[in-house]
């Protein structure tokens, strides 16, 4: 089973900065546990800043992963493109957020990608990741 | 480790109506197999059709018990009196949906009660309840 | 052949309250000119300030009867769960209105109910229900 | 009793296009039928495309019908010149609607029409001209 | 001095209907006393209800007259294809309305053919009319 | 003098949580106080958190006392049945709220039930219930 | 016959500045002529750029003179005050416009002032007052 | 105790003008009957039709009174600056309407001043300033 | 192959009035050139400034056809009728316009034609008629 | 004559996915038939998914080639940087699309980039893309 | 070289009070500080907390003076006669905030004064009229 | 001390083109300027048209410089990722435009940066850049 994680803008900061918001482990610890907690999938990881970029990426992989987790950052709310290019390929997306974002400000209450996506999972920390892998690796 | 399920209006015709939307086992079929597969979790289960009633339950258990399962159904999108019972509460409320709201009317698509639970698992089919029980395990 | 009137918020106050707008005689006796107007149809009649009563009501009679006339007052304006009720059964449902919803106030213009309906007849006082009935007797 | 029924733009392909959205009799046998149905009442009927002549036709015979049966099709949504003829005239008028507009495009959901009308009949294809019919032979 | 005056929909039932609003006599009477009150004005008077047939007198009389007084009834709110017109022509065009338009219905205080006149006036009944040709006549 | 106090959804938790918002004594104490201050005064008071028993205690007892004292909760910005049954009544209304509505979200702004009341009284905490109280004694 | 004119903020500027909008006269000249040409009327004369003054005058000479012609200024679209004093007074006001307000930004376009006024007279320049002078004087 | 009342615009009117909405004392009256029915309390009163004015008084008093019971009138719905005002001072200020603005027009559901003070009385006619003064008095 | 062309409002007077938006040329005189270069079409024109005119001609042609370029100026925006009867004809429609409509007021960005029309081609003068003429003759 | 293609992000997956609504030949394909169709004319072909690529190749080219056809993709709906660029440059950019945007979601309806482009063509499938360049070579 | 500052309402009790948003220094302090460091600027200040009295001074300098350093405080977000005031005079005007208002309520981030104004300096407490100053005295 | 200014998209062209909106000399001229009026500051200069890069920049040097100023065209009024990266870090920004937004097209009105800037300067041409300087070396 191969599984990519794609995020999106400044979650590269993670496990560095606010952490009352984001936690305070980086993403790159947490993809080591990850992958020791699931030895038979086989992951890819993946962050960008630049929205085309994970436009790329989502066409590179989408037509021959067995799933997409997929965080999109703040593009989450504004990208036509992304919720493209996830309703173009093949590949069941899950979209996650770390935090709450129904709790925060109004503009991060409405996903552009949501509709395109088998579902979304959305406030449980970086337990958001595993909910959302456990369910791909469950339907398997 | 007490968890109640708590279903509202039109739930209670899952399984018999509407497969293509919401699948085709009934709630309590799907009961059985969440206890067998959870021997040790004490489970309740409630439903009902009345908003004021989906209201005395969380706060009869939401002092109590470890976890909540909410699928409010249409009282979602229009119950300030539900959200404001997650948010006097003191068991931790995750808001489950088993179709993907946002890919359905555009008034299916904003929550009144996300902002007061602890996250939000959305279009997994019956799988929804599974990822919010799975999670609430896990963090005990 | 079997037909159910059922009659949301505070039109058990009709022919005792605001005869300008509702007409002064009580539902009750408008019911037994029905059933004296059309003996060989099989009447049902439920009436309930209860949103969650009116939904189970649905419910319970929307697979056998063959049609549903359903006048759901102010929970019209508010209710996706009784349209979503309403969506979920197989008998006919007609949506009825006394007065002339349209030359109220505002909020009473939109209904969430009439998607789901067959049709809508609204504004001929008790006429209104006569109207739908007799569009079922002749459907027939 | 002398009724009028008017109809407004793109009627006159009724029976000859989209039977799925209008039936597939034409508008003209419809009447036929009708006249039969009801031998004692008089009857006339105008059709237009143009909005100033249903105007001049509202005009012309509403200070003398018993009734007039409108259904003004596209710009019941947007003719406030209509809508002020029904307001300026003495015999009532009902609006009708062969199809459903509330499970249609949003912008047919709303008339400017029905708040001068005595009341709406909507969504039973043509029998929405019979129920209206009915209604002022009943009321007579 | 050439002066043409125009008005729209239902305007023709000045002085029959709706006294309380529009004034008890007709739009023929005032314009004879209008023809004689300025004797030196040679005066055209032209009605309807079809918009069409309004752009197409605009379009006639409005590269000769010397002013244009436009009534144009309920289109004031909707066409923009009259609005067009008086932008299109060389002659002067005053908008006038008998009632206050801003003390009625909201759908009636906003106008789309204000921004292509020289000016409003509002709200005085016929005299309303008689003050656009004070102004043309002053003036010239 | 006959007073009837009803309270809406959530309130039956008063004193024991959010005491920074809703104040820390139980509204049964509060209750207690009242009746003793205003010993002449026959009290009745009735708690629910569902939206259609409101509505039939308002019928109930809408047509004998002398005052109600109305906290409607999470419906007053909802509710427009519970409107409905405070216009249907002959008993005046005063609508009171604990915590200072306009100082919270938004959405607690705006009450469907103001305009049907004699006045409202929002922000002073349980003095809110003694002033409305105050008031129906005053005018007595 | 006594008549007030009350002029609003900016508009003791005139004639002195932007005279591509306001014309080159000022309004004390513009007074003059206004006097010679009536010399039968007993004329007032107030300019403020105080919204609260503007309110005093309005009530000083609301129950004495024969007419107000009003030209808000700016206070025009967002004076309450104003339009309450208007409404409270028993002389007959004309709102008036220099330009033509709905020909400039879309905050001009609406008055809060006009539903209380007899009539509104707009973009004649100069001459809007002395139309409305013209009203005044033939009414009387 | 020093409580102060501040009345806004056209409130100076009062008892004079339309007796139907406000009542038919002028507020000085009403002014002396409070002076007597609390003689323990030492009153000041000030009336403006200036916006600016009544900030200046809410600044005079605001640090030295033990209450401000405030009606600004049509400022209500306008003032950012006397909502600041308010903000700033140390004094508890009551927010008072004499009609109930929840059933007039439309703007004037809106206050700006509401989120700033203590709380809101409105609709109960003169006897709304008592109850707030009872407040204060019963508070102390 | 047979073309139709249809012209609604004020575009009868192109090439007369406001060559800085519609160029110079009469429509009569391009008309001709269109013909001379495409000598095998045989063509249609009509223009009108009435509504239900252009719906009766689009009914007429609609269903012989072999395409109808369709500038409904003014009526683009707000005719429900037209788009109904683009919607209810077999002939393919292409939407031209003459100026580039987005880059004028804002309410002439919508069109309510376009989803019914095969595609739009706008703000390329009388060439928007070529291009339109050019796909129906390529895609032959 | 030099001509440059323009594509935004998933573009590149034309031919290859949706062939319902994006037809099913690649670009690259379409773009060797252009080049055989125009072979006098020199062209230039690009497509990126990444926002500010697009904006650096709008200027690299935007002062030296006779036209630019750009397909923004999403980016049309979102981008004021390409909208921008499109402003700051001298060759004139003609907006294509393949599909017929008016007849999909509403968030496609409406770009950003029309009113500085000289003219939009929409919904020709790939001939949207020869209509632009059949422009440009019949202008030079 | 001469400059204006004008202070609109609430800036008198700077320094006085919430130090946390507005500093804790008064403005007469502050000044005397600006003067000493500009000995060559010749200074005016004026602050009023009536919006008339404000448009008074703006008039009175806005002629004469070299550059007019503006806090309208709340007047900022709703005086269009202010923002008249601005565009009517010659002298330049910043716009200046103590606070960075898009940080503060919405109805605080929507200016109608920047418009008219050179430009706008936000945020850095009483910096900004150190900023603007420097711009006044630069540009010289 | 280290500054580092962050330019966004089109802001390459400055000085070759529209020197009406942003004067005519480039940025590149106007930052060596910069660095010989300010000889002891260290600067950085950065511009991209990618959003994504800008995003990259400033968490790269947002940690360790002493003020970014960051005019990030067009990208301002659509970026959450910019004005997340923004929050994210230690430096100071402060948002200059060179243009006064405010006065152009409205969707360039609002900022989504502002509200986590230090303040925001807007208008003063090149001059915006030297007056955050300013503020930087001063506050120092």
């Amino acid at each position: 089973m191969r599984i990519i994680i794609i995020n999106g803008p400044n979650l590269n900061l993670l496990g560095k900065r606010e952490p009352s918001i984001y936690g305070n482990i980086s993403f790159e610890d947490f993809f080591l546990q990850l992958k020791s907690l699931y030895p038979s999938v086989s992951f890819e990881y993946f962050q960008s800043n630049v929205e085309g970029e994970l436009i790329n990426m989502i066409q590179e992989f989408g037509f021959s992963v067995d799933g997409i987790i997929l965080n999109a950052g703040a593009y989450t709310h504004t990208s036509i493109g992304i919720a493209d290019a996830v309703a173009a390929i093949n590949s069941p997306v899950i979209e996650v957020h770390i935090s709450n974002i129904f709790a925060r400000e109004e503009y991060r209450h409405h996903s552009l990608l949501s509709k395109n996506c088998v579902g979304v999972i959305t406030g449980f920390g970086l337990e958001s990741y595993k909910l959302a892998l456990n369910y791909f690796v469950t339907k398997k």
